[in-house]
C-alpha cells in the first residue's frame, strides 16, 4: 500500500503541507525483514501499471525482495495516511484502499502452484483476506497449494475493524485454519476474531496472563505445531511495554520484557513476525527465537517508517542484552 | 481534489519520498481567485467526513471562498498526483478520482434553489458533469435552477479523455449548452468535445486563426452571450506563448500576447476563468476584461500549484503593460 | 502575531536557517479552537495591508475563524522568535512586537457596539492591554460594551513581564475587574500582577494547594461569576504535570492529573481558555466542563504550533479516560 | 538586517509556511565579498544584543569579516521579506526596519577616529544614511573623518524611496559628495537623487548611452576620482542584460555584455562594488577592473542569496571570457 | 560512488548545511537505465561492508539491477560532491575517491569468466581503469574473458583529468582497443585520449563536423563495429545543443538536433550509452537506435540526479518528435 | 572533520537521502564552546584547498575562532557519518578519515613556537597523536613547545578504537604525560588505554566509585595538577545520567548529578573540557567550575551537532540549579 503521513514530526494531517510517501503492509513488511535478514523473500501481490506501482516494487528490490509474481493489473494501489500521535494523543490511521488493484484480482489470477514450487514457507495476515470475498479466496487456494506442496504455512490474525466484521473474520479464516503451521496474534487479536476474552491487564503481569491464556484457547482451534504472541502494554502512544512468547501446546518460551520510547508504532507486530520465521527457518531453539524475535520488534520501534531495517548481528546484540544504548564507533 | 505531487522540484513520482499536499480544482481555483479579487464566493461540492475533507474546505476558507454550502458524506476524496516536467518532457498527471465524494453525490442532495437564491453567477466546468451520471445531473439541474433565478451561467468545455469519450461528452454538454451565459473554451477542447477542427498551428498566428475559427464555430452551438478563449503556444514544457481572446459574436476582443518561462502549468485556464468573470462582474469593458483575465492567467503560470494568488493590483499593473519584472520595494 | 520558529527541532536561533512561519496569540488561538469546536468566533485586532497582514488574516479563516472586524491598517505586525528547549534547556521567546499595528490601534477605530451587538461572548487576555494605552483603552471600552449589551466577558490576566511592570498591570486590570463574568488565571499569574503569595510548590499537592489558594484570593478582588484555573508542575521542559481547576466561590471542581511529554509548550493556557468557554457556551456541568478543557489543553501540547487543531470528539475521548495512545485505525 | 524569503522557490508570502533565514545589507555584502577576495574587511553598524543580532554578527565571521566594531544595542535588528518573482512577475521586498538598532544609533556611539586609523578604506551607500537623522549624522561624521585621516572614501547612491524623499536624499547626499573618492551609481539613482534624466532605453545599446550621460552628469557634481556604473536591462523577472562602466572623467572603460538567467536578483550591485574595490586596491588597470567587477556581480546572479561566495580565480575565468558553463572536474 | 551535492537548488558547497545523498557512476547510471528498459542488467564493482555499501547495492537494486557479484570488501567508497552551477558559472566536482574499495580491488578476485558466462554484452568506460593499476588489469582481463566467450565489448573513453594523464589513459586504452566491439566517444575524449584535434567549433554545423572528424580517426585505431558519439554545444551552464551520432566506418546516422534547459548536467553521456545498447540489443536499424538513445539522453537532462529513469514508452514518444511538453492527463 | 548524519531524525544511513552536513571534532569543538565563552581562542589543523576546507573554517570562524594557524595542504578532509539511535537502539558511527589532511601532516610543518608564543593554554586530546605517526610527533612537539613558554597544557584521553591499539595508545600518550597539566577522562577511556579496572558498575553511586577510583589510579602516573572527569549511565540511547568530577590528588569536587533526554549525544565530552577550562582560565574555586562544567555539558546534549552552543549566562542558570525547563518570554 501506499502510505502517506506528515512529513513534520508530529503534524496533524489537516495543517500539513507535506507528505512523506512509502511503500508498506504486513506482509511486505515482513518480506523486506525476512530479505535483510539473508532470506530469499517473494513478495505476491497485485498493483497498477502506473509510476506509483512502479514506485511501491522499487520499495520492494531495494531491500533484496523477489518481485517477479508480482501482477500488474488493475487501477489503483491501496492508500492509508497515517497522523502520528505523540503522549497522550493517539495515532490515527485513515484508510483509503476500497477498488485497489489487489482487493479487484481475478480469481486464479494468481498461479499458486508455479509461485510455491520449491519454497519453503508462505506467509499472509488476515488483512489479505479482509480486502474482498476474492482476496479471501485467493489466501485460501495459497495455503491449500502450499500444504499440498509441502510448502508450510504462517499466518497472523492480524484484524482490522475497518475492513471486516468480527463475525465475517471469523468465518473466513476459520476456513483458513486448517491449513496453518504457526500462528500469530496477541490477546486483542484472538478477542476480536475469536471472542477470547481474557480482561483488562491493568499491570505487566496482567498482560502476560492474558497474552498466555489466549493462547491457550487459540491452540484449541486447530492444529498448529506454534503459536506466537506479542504483548503490548501501551503507556502512551510514544511509551510502550513489548514482549515476546511462542506456545507449542506444551511450553510456553517468553522473552524478557522491553520498555521503550516509540519512534514509529507501525510495523511492529511485522518485525515480529519476521523475526521468529527467522529463527523457525534457521533451526533455532525457540528459546533463542523468541528473544531474537522480540528484540527485533523491540529495535523496530525506534525506526522511522513500517519497515525494519536492522540487520541480524545488530539484532542479536540486542537480544543478547546490551540495551544500553552506548554510542558504536 | 486532493493533489499531490513530488516535494522536490523535476523528480520523478518513481524516485520521489515526499509529496507536496494541495487541494485544487477547476472550479475551486477560479473560486480561490474570484474570493482574491474581491469577490464573494461559494464553493459547492461533497467531501468526506475526515481530516482530508476538512483539509479541503480550510483550503478554501484560507482565501474567503464560503464553504457553508459543501456537503460532507462519501467515502473519499478524488486525488491526483501531478510529476512536472521541464523542457521537452512533459508533466504527467495520474488520477485516482473514481468513487470519490462527489462522484457518488446523490442526486438531488444539493438544493440548487437554496444554493442559488440571491446569488449573481454560477461557474462550472465540463470535469464536473463527466465524473458521473448523478454529476451530470446535478449540474443540469443546477444550470436550470440558475436560469430560472435569473443567475448568469458560465461553463468551460474542460475536457478530460480519462473521464469520458468525446461523444459521451458531448451528448451530456449538449443538454447544458442553452442555459450557458458565457462559455469558457479553446481550439483543442472544442475539437474534443464538438469536432471543431481548425488545423495543427505551427505559428502565433496560426494559432490566433485557429482560435477565431474555434469561436466562430462554437457560437453556432447556442445563444451565448460571449465566448471566452485562450490560446496556448507549447515551445516547450517550460516555455509557452500565451494569449486571451472574447467574441462576442461580432466582435473579438484580443489580449496582448505573452511569452513566458512556466513555474507551474496547472491551473492557468482556470485562473483565466476568474480574470474574465471579474471583469463581467466588475461590468469593465471587453477590451479591459480580455487584458486583465490574459494578464491575470499568466501571471498565474509563475505561481506554484493550482491557486491563483495574485491581487487585483498586481494583474492590472501587468495588464497595463508593465512586463519588466523589475523589483518592487 | 507573526511566529518564527526554527524548522529544525531543537535547533538554536543562533545557528538556525530556516524558520517555521505561523501566526499565534492568545486570544485568536482561543477563537481557533473554538471555531474548531464549532463556534461562530470573531477575532478583532488591527494588521498592516501587506502579505504579512493578509497571511494573519487567512490563518484565521482557515479554520472558520471570521475575520471581518480586522482593521488594515498601521505599519507592522507584531512578531516573536520561539527557540524551543528540551530536558534542561528552557524554551526562549524573543519578541519584536512595539510599534504593531494593534499596539498603535487609534483609540475608537474599532467599533464595539457593532462588533458585540448580537454576539454571547467577549474572550481577551492581559496580553492586550499591556500592549499600549491605547490597546488598554480599547480593552476597557470593549468590556464596558459588553456589559452593557448583557455580552459575557472572559478575561486571562497572563502577564508578560517584557510588556509591562506588575504595578502597570494591576493598575489597568483593575479597572477591567468590575466587568468580568469569568476569569483565567494560575497561582503565578495571581502573584505577578495582585501580589498573592502562595509559596513555591515542590509536589504536586502543593502545586493544587497552591493554586486554590490563589483562586480564593482572586475571587475577592471582584464578583467574578467563575475563575478557571490551571496547574502545571514543569518537570523539565519536556515533561509536565497538568491539571484544571474551576472555582465557583463555593466549590472547587478539579480535573483528573495529567502528566505528558510535550511537542509544544505555547498554546496550552489559550487551548484551557477555549475548553472552558466552550463547555459555558454547551451548557455543561462545571465537572464536565472541566474535564473537558483540561483534556483539551492537555492534548494541546502534543501538537506542533499555538493552534489545538483537536476536534470536540478526540477531546471527549482523552477527557473520558481514554490516555492509552493507542492507533485508531 | 535579517533577510526572510519564502523557502520554496516562486512560493507567495501568503502562502508559505517556512522561511529562509539570512542576514544582508549594501555594506555588509561588499564586505563578505571583499574578506573571500583576500581583504582585511570591517563591517560596523549597530545590532541587538539578541540571538538574532548574534547571528548577524556570525553570519560575518562566517566569511571572514571582522566584526569587533559592531555595536551592541538597540532593541531590533532590521528585517525584510523578499517573495522572488519569476518570468513576468517582479520580485517584492517588504521592509520592516523602522526602529532598528543602527536607525536608532546614538550619534557620538561609533569613534570613528579609531576605528579609521590605520585603515585604506571606507564603503557605505545611500540606504544608511536614509535610515534616520542620526545615521546621517553617522555617515558625515565618517566621511569626514576618512578624508581626513587619508583613508579613500567609496560611496553608492543606492536611492530606497520608501526610506527618504528624492528632495531629502539630494540635500544629505550633497553633504557628502565632497568626501567622496569612487561614487557608485547607476541611470536609475542618478535620476533618483539628482534628477538627471536620461530618458528610457529600449534597446541595448540606449541603456549604454543613457549610463555615460549620467556618468557625465553625475561627473560635474562633484571632485570624484571614478565614477562606477552598472548597466540592467530588464528582460524578465528571470532574464537580465548586464554590463559595468568606469568613467574618469576622461574615459569610459566598459565591460562586455551578459545576458543571464537569474537565480538572485538582489545583491548584484554590492557584488559590483566589491569587485571595483578588489580591483582599485589591487592597483589594476581600469579595463581589467572593469571585466572583473562585471564578472563578479554577472555570477553573483547564479547565486541564491545576498553574498558573493565567488573566490577571485572563479571570478577571473568568467572575466577572462569563459562563459560556457562547463562542467570542471 | 557516493554522490553528495547540495540539497538547495543552485547552492554553493562552501555555505550548505544540506546534502542529497545518493549514488552514481558511469557504468551504474548505464546498467539502471539498461535494467528500466527491460534488460537483465548486472552490476559488477567492490563496496565496502558498511551502510554506505549497503546503501549504494539498494540503490541499484531498486531500479532492478542484479548485485550478486559485487564484491564487498576494502575500507571506503569512492565519493564525490557535486556543486551544481546555472547560467555563465559552471558546475564543479569534487573528488574524493582515492582508496576506494574498487581502487583497492585485489587482481583476481572478480571471477570474470563465472560473471560473463551466458551473458550477452560487457560494457564499461575509461573511468574504470584509470582508478588503480589492480583496476585497469582488471578491466582488460574482462574484456578478454569477454571475447573468448563471445561476449559483446562496448567502452566509452570518458575520459578524466583528475584521475590520469593523457597519456596514461592512451596507454592503457590502447590495449583495451582490440576486444572493443562499440566505442564510445565524443570529440573531446578523442582529443584527451588520442590528440585528435578537430577544432575549436563555434557553430553547431562545426561541432558537428568536429565530431564526424573525430569518429573517423578513432576508427583508425582498432576493428570497431561501431563508433556512437555525442555532440554538445555549451550555450551556458543551463542551456545545451545536443544530438547523437553512429558511425560504421561507411555512414553517419545522425539523430535530430535537440535544445534544451538543463535540470541535471551529469548522467547524460551514460543514458545515451544505454540507449544505444537498447536499440542494438533490440536489433534495431541504426536510425531508430539513434534517436532512441539521442532522445533518452536529451530527456534525461530534464531529470534531477544520474539517473536517467524514464521508460522506453516515454523516450519514443520524444524520439518520434513530441517536443512540446504537453501535460499529459 | 565533515561530519555528515540523515537529515530526518532516527532515520537509518541505508535508507536516508539527505545528509546534515557539519564539521566538527574533539578539540575545535572545545575551542567554538571557548570562543562563544568569551575567550581567544585559536584551532590549529591542516585542511586542503578545496570548498570542504573552506567550509569547515568557515564554520569555526561564525563563532569567533581564530583560524590563522591552519594550514591548507592535503588531499582530503576526514569524513565521518552519524546514524542516531533512539532508546534501545544505538547510535552509531562510521568514520572515513584515513589520509585525511591533517593526518598526513609533514612534521615540522606547523610551527609551535610561533603559534604558541604569548598564549596561556594549550588543548588536545588522545584523537589527535592516533591519527597517524606524524601527529603524534607533532601532538608531542606541541606539548614539549608549551611547557618551555610556560603554556598551561590540557589533554582528554579520548580512545578510540578503531584509530590504535590499547597498546599503541597506551605508548604515544605515556610519552605526553609529563607534559599535562590538567588531564581530562573517564572511567572508560582510563580503562582502554591504562588498563585501570573499577567494574561494571550497575547504580549510580556504583558509577561514581568507579570515576573515583580511575582518578586516583590516573594520578599516580604523573604530575598533572588536576585531573577532570565525567559520568555517564546509559540509561538508553535517549536517556543518560550525568555528572562532573574534578580530583587534585587531594580532594573530589562533584557536581550535582543531572538525568536527561538526549537531543545529541556527541561533543558531550567537549562541552565539559570547554567549561573546565573556562572556570580555570576566570580563576574559579574548582567547586564552581565544576558545577559550571557540569551543567554546560548536560545542557549540550540538548543541541543538535557537536558544538555548544550556550552562553554563559544560559550555562550559570542551570549550574544554579534552575532545572525547570520553565520557558523564558
Amino acid at each position: 500500500m501506499l502510505r502517506l503521513s506528515p512529513l513534520t514530526a508530529h503534524e496533524r494531517l489537516v495543517k500539513t503541507d507535506a507528505l512523506k510517501m512509502a511503500f508498506a503492509g504486513a506482509e511486505s513488511n515482513a518480506a523486506v525483514s525476512l530479505a535483510i535478514l539473508g532470506h530469499e523473500a517473494y513478495f505476491v501481490t497485485c498493483l497498477p501499471s502506473n509510476p506509483l506501482g512502479d514506485a511501491a516494487i522499487n520499495s520492494l528490490r531495494e531491500f533484496g525482495v523477489d518481485t517477479r509474481h508480482i501482477l500488474r493489473e488493475g487501477k489503483r494501489i491501496g492508500t492509508y495516511y497515517i497522523e502520528y500521535g505523540a503522549s497522550i494523543r493517539p495515532t490515527r490511521v485513515i484508510y483509503d484502499r476500497e477498488n485497489s488493484a489487489i482487493a479487484q484480482v481475478k480469481p486464479g489470477s494468481l498461479h499458486w502452484e508455479a509461485i510455491l514450487q520449491g519454497k519453503d514457507w508462505l506467509n499472509f495476515t488476515g488483512i489479505t483476506p479482509a480486502l474482498s470475498a476474492s482476496c479471501a479466496q485467493e489466501c485460501l487456494s495459497a495455503a491449500k497449494t502450499a500444504r499440498q506442496l509441502g510448502v508450510k504455512v504462517s499466518f497472523d490474525l492480524n484484524y482490522r475493524r475497518t475492513l471486516w466484521s468480527p463475525v465475517e473474520a471469523r468465518n473466513v479464516i476459520t476456513q483458513l485454519l486448517p491449513y496453518i503451521n504457526v500462528l500469530f496474534a496477541n490477546a486483542g487479536s484472538a478477542n476480536d476474531v475469536f471472542g477470547i476474552e481474557t480482561g483488562q491487564p491493568h499491570s505487566w503481569s496482567a498482560h502476560l496472563n492474558s497474552t498466555r491464556q489466549a493462547a491457550q484457547a487459540l491452540a484449541d482451534l486447530a492444529h498448529f505445531d506454534l503459536i506466537a504472541l506479542t504483548v503490548r502494554d501501551h503507556l502512551s502512544a510514544s511509551d510502550n511495554g513489548w514482549a515476546g512468547m511462542l506456545y507449542d501446546k506444551n511450553t510456553f518460551f517468553e522473552s524478557r520484557q522491553y520498555q521503550f520510547e516509540l519512534v514509529e508504532r507501525l510495523g511492529g507486530g511485522d518485525s515480529f513476525m519476521a523475526g521468529v520465521l527467522h529463527g523457525l527457518g534457521s533451526g533455532w531453539e525457540h528459546p533463542r527465537t523468541i528473544e531474537f524475535a522480540t528484540a527485533a520488534s523491540a529495535l523496530k520501534h525506534t525506526i522511522p517508517g513500517d519497515l525494519n531495517l536492522l540487520t541480524e548481528a545488530e539484532i542479536a546484540e540486542v537480544a543478547g542484552g546490551d540495551l544500553s544504548g552506548k554510542v558504536k564507533r
